[in-house]
């Protein structure tokens, strides 16, 4: 790693952008979602600032197709063609380890990593509604202990087929052996959820491994993301619970007995960059206007796992169970109780917090106020850097790579070129070794 | 359809081509099979034969790393990336029914479709070896019967869910719907082998459906692609081996209700082109005697289903058991029981003739004879097209495009130039209404 301690950034990718009203707009590229150019457009953008990678999330089922886009196309398809778009951009691509299988996962993410010249990320995900588990011949999703067993033992299986074929394993020589059989071994993995024998048909991809992220909020996917994140996409509604998981995951990465200082903690962040403040403010207000209450609401119900649509929308919000009685995806859930317990908003208050990454932190300014909060972040314990969620694309990524990245590098907190070719390289993790540990 | 019937061409993609010893040569492009830029400029080329598809192979066992390179790329990941690189061809993707899941499957197509702009395919493959299963928490392949059903079922479910988004369900109302729900249709498909409750992730392909291929060699093979196949890559060692295939499964296409001159048949085919009779053996002999002779016995035993690693190279091929007594795969064994009786060949003659292509219809000489015997298949009841099988690449395809497609070209046979932009408009096929019959 560089002696300096510098901010990672992903560009988190999303439709029209993560505001839910934001394919309402005008001249939005809500007709584009499925033409790759629109996507390749975005990850050059991201390039041109520098970014450590582009991140796209996935999900299995369609959702409400009626109040916007949600999904198009498939992350391992698209993130293929996208590499070929760009040159130096690492490019993060969610898994469901509920949905996929070790051996599919493993190949995908290789061919991906050889196809980008090491620049893939997976995303680790255990996904969270029955309507996806609908797709994949389950009938609900399996409870969250079992979802986090079957995800740990996915990611040791795909970690012992990316080392199945060492570095040196294919010699290439004509007059004898294309590869060397002893430098190819099986898995023979027999577990609690998989059997795969090895090896994989791909051989060991550019990066050794490509780079693990994971997004755990509950315990258990704390705890995962301790054992095996390389990086961390977080939900931190604010500096104290941004300090807060900050602490509470590093932590638990030293006491599986890794390096804290090596896992960058990248939390989302949705940014609106004004020429003035009020000029940012209207920009998020002229979104939030497009917003219908009873789409929104309907969000609102998935967020909480209960029917809100008759609620009130000008007066506060109901009382809602605590988080340990909650069962549902857990770290959404402590954001809105958190919003409610510093805010107290009223119902529309809450919706439009909600409208836009459904949570994270927002910050609304000018180029050098989010340049402040940002490095107060990073520089008080709550973030290694960000993952960024444009609230509106392109233009609040271009917005942000064209104002505030400058500003970031006028302070030496971002870099100023690329140093590196490959995703490790960008979040100065090292190469694993063959059979190292995860 | 063009009323004036024409030659339809795949270029089937493998390592450093389908000979097994064309690694081997000093110039082949052996180093170079996990760059994807190396797969793009061979999909350039077939694009500037105005070829209707490349076509990938696919298998999920690695197989003997000394003897070659067997599998490097992840098709789906690959073909994403040479859509980028391309503009019309066809790229299709050999998917196994065994070892994906319907939604995923159809979900990848939908995806590389848009992306191609409508170039996608898809080969339908039940796989063949244990040391697949054993990758897929499989002891063993499940027995001929079971894998079929499974694929019928398989087709079925991917077919309906790409006809879940309705080709006018995005509407991007900006006030209003992003898509029309009554557009959005579930599958809740409740069948012998798979749950899927629908809908796709992924709007309505640009061809409505992925063209799908199939190359059945066994009956229930052969009865699969007569009920589904919009093209058919067949295996054919020689112009009666082809005339008999083409007479059977355009009966069971009849058979089966469907219009057989719709469907396509392509047998695969190895070429040798030289400006010289003499030329086109000697490229031939050049590459044959780099074949190791255990290696090819190896291959052999495969193929076979037993070894023949002691069995002397100039003696004749010793009795094999006949094709209803065979278990394995049985195209290629058919054809090597063809390849025995009538040549009668010594051990070391048949390994040659199997080292390209497995027994496919070899074609060695000058772009005229060459384009002689296609035309005489084309005309005779044996082919609608080919699917060609470059036994050395780039080589081997460069001197088919740039010599044998201008004869085919100069007869009439073959387009001048595409007239369609999609995998569909080459084949002539009709883009299928959702909900129409497979």
């Amino acid at each position: 790693m560089s002696t300096h301690r510098q901010l990672h950034l992903n560009a988190f990718l999303l439709g029209a952008g993560h505001h839910s009203a934001a394919w309402r707009r005008p001249d939005s590229p809500a007709e584009q979602l499925g033409d790759i150019s629109y996507w390749e457009r975005l990850a050059r953008t991201a390039e041109r600032g520098f970014f450590d990678a582009v991140f796209f999330a996935d999900g299995h089922s369609t959702g409400d197709v009626a109040s916007g886009p949600r999904w198009f196309l498939e992350p391992l398809t698209a993130l293929s063609a996208m590499a070929r778009a760009t040159e130096r951009i690492g490019l993060v691509c969610t898994i469901s380890t509920t949905f996929f299988t070790p051996f599919h996962a493993a190949r995908m993410l290789a061919s991906l990593d050889h196809i980008s010249g090491g620049r893939a990320g997976w995303n680790v995900v255990t996904s969270m509604f029955d309507a996806e588990a609908r797709n994949h011949g389950l009938e609900a999703m399996p409870a969250r202990q079992q979802r986090y067993a079957r995800a740990e033992e996915f990611v040791q299986v795909t970690q012992q087929l990316w080392d199945s074929w060492a570095d040196d394993a294919v010699l290439v020589d004509r007059a004898g052996l294309y590869a060397d059989p002893a430098r190819v071994r099986p898995v023979h993995h027999h577990g609690e959820h998989f059997q795969v024998d090895g090896p994989l048909t791909v051989p060991r991809p550019p990066q050794g491994r490509p780079v693990l992220f994971q997004a755990g909020a509950s315990g258990p996917g704390r705890d995962l993301a301790a054992r095996y994140a390389e990086a961390i996409y977080a939900v931190a509604y604010d500096l104290t619970a941004g300090r807060d998981y900050y602490a509470d995951v590093k932590a638990r990465i030293t006491a599986a007995g890794r390096n804290p200082e090596a896992v960058a903690v990248m939390p989302g962040l949705v940014t609106y960059v004004g020429s003035t403040e009020q000029e940012a403010r209207a920009q998020r207000a002229a979104v939030d206007a497009l917003l219908p209450t009873a789409q929104s609401l309907a969000q609102l119900s998935t967020f909480i796992q209960q029917d809100c649509s008759g609620w009130e929308l000008d007066a506060p919000v109901p009382p809602l169970p605590p988080l340990e009685r909650f069962g549902g995806p857990q770290g959404r859930y402590a954001t809105i109780l958190r919003i409610i317990d510093v805010e107290r908003p009223t119902v529309r208050q809450l919706l439009g917090r909600l409208a836009a990454g459904g949570g994270h932190c927002t910050m609304v300014g000018t180029p050098e106020s989010i340049a402040d909060r940002i490095e107060h972040w990073f520089r008080s314990g709550a973030a290694d850097g960000f993952n960024l969620m444009p609230p509106t694309l392109p233009d609040a990524l271009d917005d942000f790579v064209d104002h505030v990245v400058p500003e970031l590098q006028r302070r030496g907190l971002f870099r100023t070129d690329y140093t590196a070719h490959s995703l490790r390289g960008h979040l100065g993790l090292p190469r694993p070794a063959r059979g190292a540990p995860a």
